[in-house]
């Protein structure tokens, strides 16, 4: 890989070799893809990328740590749109803003990017079998994108992961086991098994590729605006892995001189469990929070990826902020009503931190904003439910509708 | 619109003026969009559909009923990824197959197409409000496609409608009438809520630019085979309004000299609810019959356009073949484990029916067939869980895993 340098510990600054199943470092630290932007710089511009006719993520390799010949999976994963909403802005009081909705994803979220990444290095690595341990979308998307890059996929889920989700993962024909414990015996049984059989392990904070493939949101973002970067980014924040993904995006570009800013990164959490956000704003080290939110793809109280994210957001010059269940179902709402786009709770979760912010008056008028829509509402048509409200109940009489009618457009 | 001649009535050949709020013929049948194809031979090119970057079904507006200076709705439809599918094909025992997952529109339907058509048509005629009767993909990406666009929708539901179904027209801001009786009262309700208020009717079967959209999946199929028409399209078929607009697309191509080949279509319906397949089967007239399948999105015992799908089947010289509900369970799973690609039950049908006349022996060897993805599988999560099996359950322990990963891998 000429555009990459090496790998290097986030904790103690140990290097590695960029080996394609490269995974912690040995004082426990999480790698970090180190890139050589001169050698970026002299080989690409911006102008390349946009002339590239790959509408999927994949249009960034110069950005992305892989080698020249491999193959990028099956799945068209990325390149979702990022909708300019003029009526949002007006709402909201800022001059720009824009929603990028990654639910349109092969699998339905922004967890694709990191999945269509992992199955790219299992295979430059020569696996035939990758393995995690997780419910969410992290899990569904590795079994779609494995699948159809026809590669083997075990998967490992505490018993009382909701049947909805084991049934994404069995129709991918992941080998699903249910453990009966908790998920830390889950995620030890998984360590344990990676260990023995020797398969390619997709665990977000442990195989620093996956934020590569996360990153590519930003590049997006920055393409599709032509290279100008917004004022903020809003997004919501569980592990860590995304905001730290978006944040080396910008970085990336910023490094090989395709951009000259960088944006503001909203970390958007609950205010029950936002370890991350406590500690930006305390300055002390993150600690356990409980996990009690409806958004269950950022109900995460002991974060794998603290450190990388509150670098990101405090090197930003973001804001952490907080928002409570009711907000989040009410972004749900305001996101479907006025933009098309139904989110999952975490999917809207920084478009509920955007409108609290713009509330209390924090972002400027004059400012442009993207929030991301990491997931689709489709995913969990529970909360959908508790989102939507109720139907007019009516008799099937015209006379009576007349009434309704006049009741709700007087 | 230069490239359009007229609307003529498909029973008897009554000719109208191509007006963006045209229903049906004054004797009751629905009307067709008659095009210029010498204008557009004269005007258009291959090549000039290949040089658009606008990625979305709005690429083929040579063969779009719009006016130039109508604005494309602002969500993102169409443009769904074709994956060539090599390890599928040789299990079918064919040469070439490919599948359209047309699950991956913004409301995660086929039927994003019409509805972003019927917007444009809407906003073209001066309207600001549009209604249908409807609880199915016609409804939420009418009610998606019209909130981005700033439009009020008006969406009648019987009460039967399930819950899941009319949160997400909810979520989008739909005034969702839940109407006290069945269908057909329903359908008589909303019929004369739109004569009153004069709102644009986005009923399939009433509104003849609907099928103008759906088309665009055929010339999709088209480009991204570089023009080099499959064998064979197979596809699900409910109301009849998805495969009469396939094969309209296919045809246009043809009679603009874009293609130089027809397909056959399969048209898959399930075996206790087929009236047009028996139709297209017997010769006779069609006939209502029972709705009975699992796949809610064809449950169509009275289709609402079933004379242009009979004409559709037939001119193509194509084959009808019917599907049991576990036929289609069986299809979700295949589909899902062999391509990564998760379809709602009727989004896998067309898949379930090329199956069966594969195993039949019905398809030459050397024949490519396309099978469309007509919907997302995350919109009916019950069914996927039907069709998904069980899980391992296991204890916490690696030395009982060893033991289960011999017994799977013997």
């Amino acid at each position: 890989m000429k555009n990459v340098k090496y790998l290097k510990c986030i904790k103690c600054g140990k290097e590695y070799e960029a080996l394609p199943d490269a995974t912690t470092c040995e004082c426990g630290g999480i790698l970090d893809v180190v890139y050589d932007y001169d050698y970026i710089k002299k080989n690409f511009s911006p102008a390349d990328i946009e002339a590239s006719d790959n509408y999927t993520m994949w249009r960034y390799r110069p950005f992305l740590p892989v080698e020249e010949e491999t193959v990028q999976p099956p799945l068209r994963v990325g390149w979702s749109p990022l909708y300019e909403e003029p009526r949002m802005a007006e709402k909201l009081g800022i001059r720009k803003f824009w929603l990028k909705d990654d639910g349109l994803n092969p699998t339905a979220s922004l967890k694709d990017r990191a999945s269509s990444m992992g199955v790219a290095k299992a295979i430059e690595a020569g696996y035939d079998t990758i393995a995690c341990s997780s419910t969410g979308n992290a899990a569904s998307s590795l079994a779609g994108n494995a699948a159809a890059a026809g590669l083997k996929t075990y998967i490992f889920v505490p018993e009382r992961a909701p049947i909805g989700k084991v049934a994404q993962l069995l129709i991918f024909g992941a080998t699903v086991i249910s453990v009966k414990g908790n998920y830390e015996e889950t995620f030890e049984l998984s360590k344990d098994a990676i260990n023995e059989y020797g398969w390619y392990n997709r665990n977000a904070a442990i195989n620093c590729y996956l934020m590569e493939g996360k990153k590519t949101v930003a590049l997006e973002i920055a393409e599709q605006l032509g290279w100008k970067i917004p004022d903020y980014v809003a997004l919501s924040v569980g592990d860590g892995c995304t905001i730290a993904g978006v944040w080396k995006g910008f970085k990336d570009l910023y490094e090989a001189g395709f951009t000259d800013k960088l944006p503001k990164l909203i970390s958007v959490q609950s205010v029950n469990t936002c370890p991350i956000n406590r500690a930006v704003r305390t300055g002390e080290p993150w600690e356990p929070m409980e996990e009690n939110t409806l958004a269950d793809s950022i109900s995460v109280g002991v974060p794998r990826n603290a450190d990388k994210a509150i670098n990101a957001i405090i090197e930003s010059g973001g804001i952490p902020v907080e928002v409570t269940d009711d907000e989040i179902l009410e972004a749900m709402r305001v996101t479907g009503r006025e933009c098309g786009v139904f989110g999952e709770p975490a999917g809207v979760t920084g478009m509920a931190g955007l409108s609290k912010l713009c509330r209390e008056g924090k972002i400027p008028a004059d400012a442009t904003v993207v929030a991301i829509v990491t997931g689709n509402g489709l995913k969990d048509t529970a909360n959908g439910i508790k989102a939507a409200g109720e139907p007019i109940k009516l008799e099937p009489d015209i006379d009576k509708f007349r009434k309704v009618y006049e009741e709700l457009n007087k």
